[in-house]
């Protein structure tokens, strides 16, 4: 815990409209996303939290020109940032498989995969209304043709349940409703405050003093308590909460290769 | 069954972004809405299945202006008409306890009232976000002022779970997801196909065509298999699907006082 760093990788923009963001209660404008990911260098590995979108899936199935990704905003390119190629990653988390936290999987061909079990059956057979949020699959391919086995290319994929420490000082909470298997991520560092990184359980610092989830999720009385728990467990433990996708808290994170400890 | 006559009472119109009438999947127009409710004469009764808005409510609590009701759009305007009173209604049930489907219960003062336990339990205890939705709460005063004991006006309350023939061809089928306690109503009559009023289990025709639901839902996944008990329903009795705020195919129907036989 004392050697382990924090860095934040900037993968690039979304547009999306406000009342996408905020269920029921935003305007009309398009508002700007960030989407990064998380590389915890730890005593036990090199561990990713999400892996942005990949920017021709967003194209070729979403719609063209709602997101903005240069070279040096994919996985590969953050990373060389820090000098290190995605074979250097030892695990991927995924918060969820929605298409803007899964896209970069596909780089790490040498790391452990790690989600909890029900995003697993949620990606596989996603509810009619979520299909496009699932639509990239290439995190885990043949996922939906094999049943009941997964022909994965990762050496290990780790599925798990409840809240974890699956490093010390790295913990996995459960945050669910927006997905079915949704992780919330904190990690202890030795010189600050807990870091608390919601991915899409709180979309934004409004969503949270607001109490609004987003109009994507699958259950949305879930989406709420898992709000309500964000919001506690950051009392708790003294956590700093870094959202989802805030672009005006993203304007202040020390971004990679500036690194937290 | 055999004089059964079915009217459909027209309640008004309201106003509302096809953002919210379509989840994910609706642009920004404005568009406009029936609200209407169905009067059952019937050997055991007068059944009312809904009562509208109140224009007063919507006004003060929602927004001014996107509701639009005539006196004669009122429960005792359109009873008026068929030389009724709301005395005269022995049964009103709810489809649910949204604020466009009560409004005019507290005007029935001698009917026994009808609705999903659930559906009472939604209202005592709204989850935050629906708050709104559930905010006329004069067909119980003293609803949540109350625990455990319901001091609400009506002689009797009655309150149902799972599906119901409440009188003779007059079917309750439970269609949850819009609200927790949500039904839908079947009218079996004897010159014609059965009436199956889906109330907001289904919106419009492109609801049920498209298998999208409304953005006002406590549970989205069974609010999708409503939608698609629905269609079932009405394949296997051969009945004819009334959707609830349909404004093109509410162009169509026979409003009271003309009659369904």
């Amino acid at each position: 815990m004392a050697d382990t760093k924090v860095y934040i990788l900037d993968g690039g923009r979304l547009a999306m409209k406000e009342y996408h963001m905020y269920w029921n209660a935003g305007g009309e404008a398009m508002v700007t996303l960030p989407c990064y990911s998380v590389l915890i260098e730890h005593d036990d590995g090199r561990f990713l939290f999400d892996t942005g979108f990949d920017l021709h899936h967003f194209d070729q199935f979403v719609m063209p020109g709602i997101a903005q990704q240069s070279l040096d905003q994919t996985i590969p390119g953050q990373l060389a940032n820090l000098g290190l190629s995605p074979a250097d990653i030892t695990h991927v988390i995924n918060s969820h498989y929605h298409i803007d936290h899964c896209g970069g999987n596909k780089h790490c061909l040498h790391a452990t995969t790690i989600c909890h079990a029900c995003e697993l059956e949620a990606a596989r057979t996603p509810e009619p209304f979520e299909e496009l949020a699932y639509s990239d699959q290439s995190f885990a391919p043949g996922l939906r043709a094999s049943e009941p086995e997964i022909d994965i290319y990762t050496p290990r994929f780790e599925t798990l349940t409840g809240d974890q420490e699956i490093a010390r000082g790295v913990f996995l909470f459960e945050t669910p409703g927006h997905t079915n298997g949704h992780y919330s991520l904190m990690v202890k560092l030795s010189d600050r405050r807990p870091m608390l990184f919601t991915a899409d359980a709180a979309y934004t610092a409004r969503s949270m003093e607001t109490r609004t989830i987003s109009s994507a999720h699958v259950d949305p009385v879930a989406a709420c308590r898992s709000l309500e728990r964000l919001n506690i467990l950051a009392q708790d433990h003294d956590a700093e909460l870094f959202y989802g996708h805030d672009i005006e808290q993203f304007g202040a994170y020390r971004i990679a290769p500036a690194y937290y400890s």
